[in-house]
């Protein structure tokens, strides 16, 4: 999914939400079960039913990773279930040295076959330019992050360190494949950052359960050119809409209303 | 494994050898065959070999999850024959906000039951604290790295990023089980490194192929309290040392020869 056929499904689909797959066994509808069988059930079910809602999905490794071998298998299966027409997201945040960086690559993008990745800029170029090599394919990389401890070093030097991994980044090769996270905690940060990245898409965390407001992140992020070139992702409020068999029809009651929001919020930008 | 094991273990066998187990199927003996099976079967003769001359292994995750949920099965099997006299580190690289954290916590500690897991630092304090909760394990946190892109981030900032890294992570609840990676490729990072946290273990890669010098390394980090406070990973020169059947053999004769060296830098420290 290049940037055009992004635009223009949020234009056809009038939304930038992206849906956090973060699943926890204890919060899982018990009438699925546990384990990573239902895990699997689960996300099956929130993609079918909100697929028309969103444009991409975020599944988070780690929530995959404390079943083992097993949790790899139902990650692949989860991806391999999100539509063409929504943007698969390996939220992973790796980064390593460049021979071992191609080798995160090929497991993100052909194994997994995620169409994006999130990484860590900590360690540099060298640990995010294999990823870029990969036509077709994405790499997010964290700049201001939503969480509390983001100051402890994002915010350090003037500029503050985000701000130079999103201005230093846009000069490696493939920076057309570049996106960046973008909390939506301090939207303050996120027009800073769009002033610094006005041709790159951002992922915006932190809407929702981490307390970030839809409106005021559109209003402070928005790209008019890349139709807000905004992707903001919305977990647990979707996932967890109704702990009964309705799990799946309470989540797109939920993704409906944010949809909603989102069309009212470009449609006001584009007049 | 806890700092006076480990102080214990590294006296008793005159070595700070940690072998880096990042098998690259293009290069393990062609007798073994290819894929994950024969990489565990590599890995195993490793390990078995150079046992008794090493006080740490470090799996690179990296190269397991390229072969998606088999290459779990393998990591979790290599991180098994790692014998309780040395440390098993899996080189994940891992940060995320506190509940993702958590996760990765459970699956690094208790799903692959590793002894340490190196994290990344960009997001601060909540995307480490989770692992420092763990009693018995260790958190080997990303300072200065030993890539040559390093110096896009780490090296930000007055005192640089790198370093506050270190000074601000030893405020941290449970700071006790943090180790730091400290390339071997710019040893005066190493002097200022260790002056800013005179009393924890670097976990020390860069030596060898990316061409750092084990007695350059060796003076410039020594914590003599801590029985030098290195762990110094070698990797290929190790692993490779040998394209035929006598792979192990070679393997173990290399080892040996950087445990010699090792023998004589503790020496003529102690003495």
């Amino acid at each position: 999914m290049n940037k055009s056929d992004l635009i223009r499904a949020i234009r056809e689909k009038q939304s930038y939400l992206c849906v956090g797959l973060d699943p926890d066994p204890d919060r899982i509808p018990a009438h699925l079960g546990s384990g990573p069988e239902a895990v699997l059930a689960f996300n099956l079910a929130i993609i079918e039913a909100t697929q028309d809602l969103a444009v991409a999905y975020k599944p988070n490794l780690a929530f995959y990773e404390v079943f083992g071998s097993e949790g790899h298998e139902v990650l692949a299966a989860t991806i391999e279930a999100i539509p063409a027409h929504c943007l698969s997201i390996a939220d992973a945040k790796r980064g390593d040295i460049g021979n071992t960086a191609e080798r995160y690559a090929t497991a993100a993008f052909d194994v997994l076959k995620a169409d994006a990745v999130t990484l860590a800029p900590y360690m540099g170029r060298d640990s995010v330019e294999p990823f870029l090599q990969h036509a077709g394919k994405w790499s997010i990389l964290l700049a201001a992050t939503s969480n509390p401890s983001a100051q402890d070093f994002e915010f350090l030097g003037s500029p503050p360190l985000y701000e130079q991994v999103i201005r230093t980044s846009q000069t490696w090769p493939g920076a057309e494949r570049l996106m960046y996270v973008v909390g939506a905690t301090r939207p303050e940060l996120l027009a800073q950052c769009r002033a610094a990245a006005p041709n790159h898409f951002f992922l915006v965390p932190g809407v929702g359960a981490q307390g970030g407001d839809l409106k005021v992140v559109s209003e402070a992020g928005w790209a008019p050119r890349l139709a807000g070139g905004l992707i903001v992702n919305v977990g647990r409020s979707i996932l967890y809409a109704s702990a009964g068999e309705d799990f799946a029809a309470a989540a797109r009651q939920e993704a409906a209303t944010v949809q909603l929001q989102m069309a009212a919020l470009l449609n006001r930008t584009a007049i």
